[in-house]
């Protein structure tokens, strides 16, 4: 395996927009590609890096800072790092934009109406929109979206591999790969850095 | 630059014992050999993963589980990582050595009397000797020796540049590296990663 040059993919959107589906694909796409990858995923990263962190704005935006200067350490040694918090704040995307530099935003965009209707298997936005759950992004918690991503994902009209298309063919517009076919059909092994669910993607199967 | 198969080097010993300067040292080397480096030091890394952690038990293992986590990431990805964090109890750094596999842990061994006397420039094991400072390592909080370090330095009787040599020695035997030969001699930049003082070592200067 030699040489790529490192980069940063950062999925950022609700609960439920599919950022850690996506993100699955797309690691299974660069491997595919003899690329070193990793995912940083929310929760995964919550327990490694930021347990005690609650979900307040300035504790929200410590576990991002956390994971842009993981990913920074990462995409300077060559590895493609995707990123896939919700990172509901602008301000905190934009100093790891900044710190990382080659950077790739993904918007997953989705309504909260949606998502509650469609892909809420653990019924958290119900529970949210009741407010039995507090500061859940989206409810009554803010999400402010990119004003200037690389890609935006219309999650509500794409399917996963439509999304995962446009992100493939951005990485080689800009350069860091050279082909965006997708190499990678059917069941993928779930990588074990997020918290996929099967049943929420039908995509990604859990590693026995 | 192609690939070299990543390690971690974990230097553990009492605040002034020269973790810091040696790695420094050894960061050198390693890019002198077209590695690709980094270097996780107790402070800076308490700045970007550990904010708000104190010093107690508890949040002194967090914070050295933390930089085993991302020791763990670079060195599976091909990084010569070095760490440099004091690290006071065994459990948590056998945890990172089991964690990580390609891990070399090096016991930089010195006395509390003997750095209180000779290299305590800012007055910290003073202070810490007279009660002033609290939860201080090697005073009134324990510090626990490696049991079957790989290197040991007896940094009291040899020279940084001595310790570094058997830092080099050791990785050449296991692989790690072709050549032990010191390549870089005189002052050596900063690499910005430790928070190294100048008058505490004489070989490392400021970079501009």
């Amino acid at each position: 395996m030699c040489e790529h040059k490192g980069f940063t993919v950062w999925f950022t959107g609700l609960s439920g927009s599919g950022k850690s589906t996506v993100a699955e694909m797309l690691y299974h796409e660069l491997r595919a590609r003899g690329m070193k990858t990793e995912i940083l995923d929310g929760d995964v990263v919550r327990q490694n890096l930021s347990k005690g962190l609650g979900f307040s704005k300035e504790d929200r935006d410590t576990n991002i800072l956390r994971i842009g200067f993981v990913a920074h350490l990462l995409t300077r040694n060559g590895v493609a790092t995707i990123c896939c918090p919700i990172s509901p704040y602008r301000e905190a995307r934009d100093a790891n934009r900044r710190l990382i530099g080659d950077f790739v935003e993904v918007y997953m965009h989705a309504t909260v109406e949606e998502i509650a209707a469609n892909r809420d298997p653990k019924g958290l936005y119900k529970k949210a929109l009741a407010g039995e759950i507090r500061n859940f992004t989206g409810v009554d918690d803010p999400y402010e979206p990119p004003e200037n991503p690389e890609v935006v994902c219309d999650t509500m009209v794409e399917s996963p591999e439509e999304s995962l298309q446009k992100v493939l063919t951005k990485l080689k517009e800009l350069g860091y790969i050279e082909d965006d076919t997708i190499m990678v059909r059917g069941d993928r092994l779930h990588s074990g850095m997020t918290d996929l669910r099967v049943a929420e993607t039908g995509h990604v199967v859990k590693e026995h």
